[in-house]
């Protein structure tokens, strides 16, 4: 069964926002057996949404909208969906009790644009929104399913895994997709392709491959379509095993999740803990961790410290090395990465001190000039690395590194 | 001038990876003047990309794609184009030399599908990629334009900022779009939408006004399209001056800039320093800040202390406060707050507790209770908050709430 998603809003297609719900949606959809066929983001206007909609229709079975659905001028999804089947627009009962529901639970007065957001085309059937005043929209015409949603990604996500996924499964038989990832890090995309050559080749025609390679990392995703999903699940772990057996030395987890969280797990299974102690990278490695559920087990915290007189009272880097060697040094990194070991108490620590820029770049220390040391009681790494001039970048590429060098540096660990 | 953007790869379909690439370029073309139509993603299918592009060229004039050049066996976007085209594939030596160049750098053995990298339609203008083996590609073909570049976001920016809009404005008089973004906090869409009405009327027919809300706040964005750019900014700022005028009291930016950019910026302004104690929010918050370029001029840094201990020891939190009251309680924040003032000697701090879950609730603390902190050594301001039971998102609205709370302490400082 094939779907297209079509996000709706001028913010998009200017660049003010980045579209995560598409991605969200099609990661869902594609668990259900849905297959994405496009993404189309279009702008908030009558006519390119008709065209959108009448383009998504010769293409797909389903269609999932979001955005344009709010109270104010600029919002008209729901007018033209009206239009697009040719219907008019009725107040919904349960859309406009929902309305009420918000606007009593937060005290608020209620406005006559509130009270139209619980008018719908009188074709659909109504999507309840728990958390907002904007209805989801549910129509079959023409033997397509179309559903609205809102553009705000959690009311999007509440609506799409409580009262979308299920209804969808409910009524049609869906296909088999398996997916399944290995994380490689430290060699190259052509050099993995060259040496699972001959494997790539024998795939069977429903086994598709993939390389998604990011920042020294490359993940290899191999992808089985079909009905029977015992078979395919079987088919998709013969192969997977024979690309384990010939490139397991780089393999980091053979599973879709990041590397952060490929160490989380190992560390926790062998009871190891770690801290950071982050300047350049203000707080994302931290971020990395944190954002994985359960990572407090394995993740004590630690130190950003962005000024000179953090590095000196929370890790106990000597004013002597800042002032003799500066802050971004092989000195600095190394005593920022023994006193997180010593202050935060934990058996792993990483330590990062660099210039992100654009500004702060000197001859000698470049703008992207970055130190790294990851460190154990036993084994320590210290490393210089030389990224280009964009702050973002060179904070992302950074914390890959950080955590590549901890991989490795955990390989030293009896498994 | 309109374009398109096709961004092509079965990883964007499946949810693999959320497209940053075209929010990004949509960003830079609209700052040119080039208005993006639609953003359209597809698989790595030639039937599909053949079609895509044929759409695309009926909508615009200029067609932007990215994805699909890598050397392995699932890239065919270059062979689709030649294809599409009517053209066979050349070797070009400018190409191949920067093949060579990048494998001689890392000093690796040149296989044969690398060289394969430096083949392209024979029709296309090479542009050659510093930070990779792909080319990019341009081709002029039938009045319309068709660019082609690698998916590697830093490879696409390099291409773009450096080869590409250079190239377009050379060859093209563009108009001129300009957009002004207001920043506003604590009021919901529907109620500012109430407070502007009359003068949103009273816009004229080139300048349009959207909402974009997000987490408690809204972003009201004028755009404007014409010729004439010093009329079209006059006009602009005369009427985000009425705007102002009207709603001034919940203004945080007059520009399109987040809120903790906005709160460095005043703080900067004010000779302010700021330090964060991060629970909950792990390193999040420090990493919002220091995003941005020159943050270390506010931001000290701070402590993430996930665990019971780092509490203790870098925040001096106290041993019984912890264990009468637990960590996500009134009184741990505060001495979170205060510790993190005392400790870090800045004149702000901001400090978060919670439960993030999606485990560790408990029926007096479900998951998603979250209390923050800010203070400064004159004010302090406390609240607890319910949040619901999704990580990712505890964490994200946390840390807007925090910004919203040190956004109203900062207030009271004297302007």
């Amino acid at each position: 069964m094939l779907a297209e998603i079509i996000t709706i809003g001028d913010e998009i297609l200017i660049g003010q926002i980045v579209d995560t719900n598409s991605a969200w949606m099609a990661g869902k959809l594609n668990n259900a057996g849905i297959r994405i066929k496009q993404i189309s983001s279009v702008s908030d206007n009558r006519e390119h949404i008709l065209k959108a909609l009448a383009e998504a229709a010769e293409r797909v079975d389903l269609i999932f909208i979001t955005g344009g659905l709010g109270p104010t001028k600029d919002d008209i999804t729901k007018t033209t969906l009206a239009e697009y089947f040719g219907v008019k627009m009725v107040e919904n009962t349960d859309a406009l009790n929902n309305v009420l529901r918000i606007f009593e639970r937060y005290n608020r007065p209620l406005l006559a644009i509130n009270k139209k957001q619980a008018e719908v085309p009188e074709n659909c059937e109504v999507i309840i929104n728990k958390n907002g005043t904007a209805p989801g929209m549910w129509f079959n015409e023409g033997g397509k399913v179309y559903v609205s949603m809102p553009g705000v990604p959690f009311e999007m996500m509440y609506m799409m895994e409580d009262e979308v996924i299920p209804k969808i499964k409910s009524l049609f038989k869906l296909p088999v997709i398996i997916h399944k990832t290995i994380l490689t890090v430290g060699e190259g995309e052509s050099f993995l392709a060259e040496r699972i050559a001959d494997i790539e080749d024998s795939l069977p025609d429903y086994i598709k491959l993939a390389y998604l390679p990011k920042l020294g990392q490359v993940r290899l995703r191999l992808s089985g379509y079909g009905d029977d999903e015992v078979f395919l699940r079987n088919k998709i772990d013969e192969y997977a095993a024979k690309f384990m057996h010939r490139i397991g030395n780089v393999v980091v987890a053979e599973e879709d999740i990041p590397i952060e969280k490929a160490i989380l797990n190992f560390m926790e299974k062998n009871n190891l803990t770690l801290s950071v102690a982050e300047s350049c990278t203000g707080g994302y490695i931290s971020h990395l961790f944190t954002q994985h559920a359960g990572s407090s087990t394995v993740f004590y915290g630690g130190a950003v410290s962005y000024s000179y007189e953090l590095k000196e009272s929370i890790l106990g880097v000597k004013h002597e090395t800042l002032c003799q060697h500066g802050a971004v040094s092989e000195e600095t990194v190394t005593e920022m990465v023994e006193g997180a070991l010593l202050n935060f108490k934990s058996d792993y620590a990483i330590a990062v001190t660099g210039i992100a820029g654009p500004g702060g770049g000197t001859s000698d220390k470049p703008v992207g000039t970055v130190w790294i040391g990851v460190a154990s009681a036993q084994n320590k790494m210290i490393k210089k690395f030389t990224f280009g001039n964009r702050r973002q970048q060179n904070i992302e590429r950074s914390a890959t590194m950080a955590l590549s060098m901890l991989n490795t540096l955990l390989k030293h660990v009896e498994k």
